[in-house]
């Protein structure tokens, strides 16, 4: 080797050993931050014991859009604003009641309407029972099923690794059920919890009827993994059993709500946008402290992080709370359109929506050009155990973003206690773990960094 | 390249490869197992619900001597088995109480006695009170806290993100204080719990008067975390405030109890000892689900799963449920003393200590040619999400144990919320997940699989 190819060699190595460390001290100083004087908690106290669930178009969902303006301009940003959006508001109504009627006996068993659902006639819904596993076996049956309530029971796949996975194999039922049920006449669908333990809290959800008409709307609900496995086996003894359930929930007229957004312009490109957000809305029957207040503080976090440790990006990061993820993704579409009319170019996007246990990585969508320079800063995150980076779904809401340089990924905290709580009475701040929430937006920021401070590549495949 | 080089190469490459896949058959068989058809959430019910806190001597112990004894009969296994031990027995007596004397205000605070900590005088100890945050603040202060508290205040470092770490740097106080204050003349130590969040639970756990003279041993106890907070602000306010407290515990004499041994022979060689436990005795002020009813039912699941997939070992597999781990480590020294005396060779020892988290890795006690040997199997672990093999401590029971060829090895779960709950009331069946607690029986079962296929190498080091 000629000594000037030597020389170059070494010059770049020392320069890439210089960046690694500088990294190292930075991320160090992020960890540290998040850990030691952080916000974070005391936010999500507020949102979840203070204003508590915040279905999209409701009161307390309003008061959360307040709030959070509010703390975003105390963190001396460069831009804190709201971005209107009219979202669909449902509501519950009066608490469910449900029965089994076996024989003589009647049997209280927990249920809650899933979200988008017609109530029940005023004196509730009686009709014998039919038990599928799916879709598949319910179109099997087709009209066998006329006048009966349908009782989807398949349960989330236990021997999966990441729960995820199970919810995925599982959530068809709760979606499509009623829309499938009534096409061959049910009166009303019955969909076993999205939850992995057997427990008495329901989990509600959204559900869609699709493209038919609002003339064959059924009532559909969720019941506790409990009361489905209650519900099974009285079945096997008396397939003749009735099956009670009242609900009165309701559609209403959209409403007009809020993104809510915060910046620190880039000191470089400010032209070029990295988001980092989480969804403000959350389900009605709890605070939503994983799903998604924990997002929403953590992305908080993450500029609150940025300007107690003085760094200044070179791209504009952007902390986006976004609007009514549950129930019909309008925050994200808004924001897509809003950027597309705007002619903005986010380079990057970042979601928290997976709760707020202790991080283990990230899932990104992304090319392979970028997806493999992210895998070189690894070693970066060991320290902090972080270990997963994979290619995989990143978030909702930034689902609708299309810019053409952009990658987008998502935090990836531990999955086993998510479905405890997912969409349940019990997704409550008592749930959350303060080290474990701060920790999650100490890998966010850290990622936010790396990204900021080496930027996308322009790879032939997003061109 | 030879053609005769390439057929040894390609041979090798796929027995490699065969053993490879033999290893990813059997240990997705083990996860599954694990995930769908365990015993150990059950079993840690009973412990938990029905048999509840085991300190040492006491009958509640006995009783999970007996039950664990009893349910290791049902599994098949060629030999289970008690080895007596003669324990110490320290009763707490009366539930403590305490109170901050500030001018006319009485505050109450919640401690508890320290084990193995004498009483105070039958109506309680007045004292002034001196904070300290050191052992070494406290020499240097010497004859000046004569007749005062010595309040123990240093909290555990937040920034730390194994939070063992933390503990380790702030355990002395608590170990070790009382001995110190003794010295200068103090009546009695407070501690700050060892937690690193801010709650009303006061954590106990072991401390010793070393070899000062009993006539000078003086009470101690822990206090919580918001009664440290407050303890501490007060008195800056009011450094003359009295603090009252009361505590009626008691060492009493050695009583005998047991380690409780499971045995599945080995096919090939039965004289090759593995280990796998954890300890059955616990502090007093709780069920202890985590500290330690979670390594005790993982050891057992281990077995329970090798039987399930029809799994033989060629080595003799242990399971050893440990006596008197919190407050002497009689049960590990015992045992170490009879495989010493029946020249019993230990190849490996992996004790489940950290509390029943979700699983990221393992600890290792091991020289480099043992350790290298184990990191090659990373990758059939990656699956699992296990990710974490670093040397360091394994396991309290398992530390006296030294056979020459012995690599021991610690369980290392998520960390972040073991100090919640170590030691304190709230260490309760409710703050298990079931998945988590079993992926750990899992993670743990896949290592003695590939220990038991793959041997120990007697390297340099260990010979």
């Amino acid at each position: 080797m000629k000594k000037s190819i030597v020389s170059v060699v070494l010059v770049l190595n020392s320069f890439f050993l210089f960046a690694q460390t500088n990294d190292e001290k930075t991320i160090k100083e992020i960890y540290k931050s998040a850990l030691t004087n952080s916000k974070c908690y005391s936010w999500l106290d507020y949102l979840s014991n203070k204003i508590g669930a915040r279905l999209s178009g409701s009161a307390s969902a309003e008061k959360a859009v307040q709030y959070t303006k509010a703390q975003l301009e105390t963190l001396g940003l460069d831009r804190v604003y709201l971005q209107e959006v009219m979202v669909p508001k449902w509501v519950r109504g009066e608490k469910e009641t449900a029965y089994i009627q076996d024989k003589k006996t009647k049997i209280n068993v927990p249920i809650c309407a899933l979200g988008g659902s017609i109530a029940t006639p005023k004196n509730g819904l009686t009709a014998e029972v039919i038990e599928v596993q799916s879709i598949k076996e319910l179109t099997d049956l087709g009209n066998k099923i006329k006048g009966k309530i349908v009782f989807f029971n398949r349960p989330m796949e236990p021997e999966n690794i990441e729960t995820f996975k199970s919810y995925g194999g599982c959530v068809d039922q709760r979606y499509a059920g009623a829309k499938e049920a009534s096409k061959f006449g049910a009166v009303g669908t019955i969909v076993r919890s999205m939850n992995l333990r057997l427990d008495d809290f329901p989990h509600t959800g959204v559900q869609s009827y699709g493209d038919i008409s609002k003339s064959e709307y059924i009532p559909t609900a969720a019941i506790s993994t409990n009361g489905a496995e209650l519900l099974s086996k009285t079945l096997k003894n008396n397939p003749n059993l009735k099956f009670y359930f009242k609900q009165s929930c309701k559609q209403m007229e959209d409403v007009l709500s809020y993104n809510v957004i915060g910046e620190i312009k880039g000191s470089e490109n400010p032209e070029n946008i990295m988001v980092v957000g989480g969804h403000l809305d959350s389900w009605d029957l709890a605070d939503g402290s994983h799903d998604d207040g924990a997002g929403v503080v953590q992305s908080m976090e993450v500029v609150n992080i940025f300007k107690k440790i003085g760094y200044k990006p070179k791209n504009t990061i952007r902390v986006v709370l976004f609007m009514n993820e549950e129930n019909g993704g309008r925050g994200g579409d808004k924001y897509e359109e809003l950027a597309q009319a705007n002619k903005e170019n986010h380079i990057f996007a970042l979601e928290s929506d997976s709760g707020g246990f202790s991080p283990r990585g990230f899932s990104f969508e992304s090319d392979d050009v970028n997806f493999n320079k992210i895998l070189t800063w690894k070693n970066l995150f060991e320290p902090y155990l972080i270990h997963s980076f994979v290619k995989g779904h990143s978030g909702s809401d930034i689902d609708p973003l299309t810019s053409k340089t952009l990658v987008k990924a998502g935090l990836k905290p531990d999955s086993q206690r998510y479905f405890d709580y997912h969409h349940a009475g019990n997704d409550t701040f008592d749930a959350i773990n303060k080290r474990e929430l701060e920790l999650g937006a100490a890998t966010m920021a850290s990622l936010m960094y790396l990204i900021d401070q080496n930027g996308i590549e322009k790879s032939k495949e997003n061109q």
